[in-house]
């Protein structure tokens, strides 16, 4: 018994991760100009960077590069000149301006699960960012609510469900993040559908929910996830006078 | 005939401008130590630069000091050190961190005007600074409705009154930005009370309403809201048989 169903957009809908792994590379390759990479752990000071200044820049490519800016200055011991500096500005403008790309055979799919339930998009990250990317998808018109929040935890699915006045056993989180779309979810008694994608941010891969959870589906790619829906519902029928 | 009254957050609710405004002072001291900041045009070309930027970052504290790092190493002609340029990233984080302090009187007359009308808020720019700060101001509890956008516009006040299912001569807007808060509600037909800031942004002062527009009041404190919008109920109530 499954009512409505909720989207994730960044590497479920269509392409992101990768874009933020190049400007990764490409600020890796400026710094390794000016400091020994390994050795100074780049890839984790960058990220202890990142998890620090979450708490006041939330997710998204303007914070990811300020926390860049951050970490070179401070590894470079203020070396760093700023004509590399405005490089890692542009790597920043650059993840905000890649084109939106659509992940094989997903409008197929979202089509086919809105032909049987009501379907929200759920978002996080940068709002300006983020409805750039919904209008360009050209996916919008499929969904009959586009939801972009700050965080994906358990208060915020609390929050949505009372706005979309659907109990929780009653929804379904399809997305690439066990940590954002799947975890939070399943715990306050909704089910998931989980499609990985190629690459995930670190950040995202914190996450404590079982492989095997009853309540979740792996799927591999878009295709599948109308029968992974479908299998859900079914399994869940509340027995008669439960 | 007034159902539904939305209330702007940033200078109406709460300071805002004087914490960009005091930033962006200290962005100045710093670049005096590089260039003339007048012969330079440096507020005139920061200003250039966050207009070309908003298309990208949207409004708000991080996209600020993403243009200020561009400015900067633009005009200095990229001999500004690192060391400086990681002040102004130091500045983009004190503004999203300034407490958050109530305008005077405001609390009581958003009360007052909820005793009265429905009351929503509507707010732009960052996401996750702009829920930050409604937490903190202790007045959520008071709003039935947070909207989050990321531009005041005709269309988006449009598609908002269809998620309220208010017609615009339905709706009244408070706020103080004639450009984002005013005369986007009045084209569309709706109501404006106009509470005029200390400071504001030049971005918002760009508009094109009449300053007697006989649908708007201007005030001159939160005291004189509740007023200035009884009085505009009652200006327009519809004929009988119009």
């Amino acid at each position: 018994m499954i009512e409505l169903v909720g989207f994730d957009a960044d590497d479920t809908l269509w392409r992101s991760q990768e874009y933020f792994d190049d400007a990764q590379a490409q600020f890796e390759a400026i710094l390794a100009r000016y400091i020994d990479i390994r050795d100074s752990r780049l890839v984790e000071r960058l990220l202890d960077t990142e998890r620090r200044n979450l708490k006041l820049f939330g997710y998204g490519a303007k914070g990811m590069t300020l926390s860049m800016l951050e970490t070179a200055i401070s590894l470079s011991a203020e070396r760093i000149s700023a004509r590399d500096l405005h490089r890692i500005v542009e790597l920043g403008k650059s993840v905000l301006q890649h084109p939106v790309q659509l992940l094989p055979g997903i409008r197929e799919a979202v089509a086919a699960v809105a032909a049987d339930f009501r379907i929200v998009l759920i978002t996080k990250g940068d709002l300006f960012h983020q409805e750039r990317k919904v209008e360009e998808s050209g996916l919008a018109d499929l969904f009959g609510r586009i939801e972009i929040v700050s965080e994906k935890d358990p208060p915020t699915y609390q929050r949505l469900f009372r706005e979309f006045e659907v109990a929780a056993d009653r929804f379904a989180m399809v997305g690439n993040s066990l940590r954002s779309d799947i975890e939070p979810v399943v715990r306050l008694g909704g089910h998931g559908v989980h499609m990985p994608y190629a690459s995930t941010w670190a950040l995202e891969t914190e996450h404590g929910l079982e492989s095997d959870h009853p309540r979740v589906r792996l799927v591999q790619g878009s295709a599948d996830i109308p029968r992974a829906l479908h299998d859900l519902a079914a399994a869940h029928i509340p027995a008669v006078g439960a």
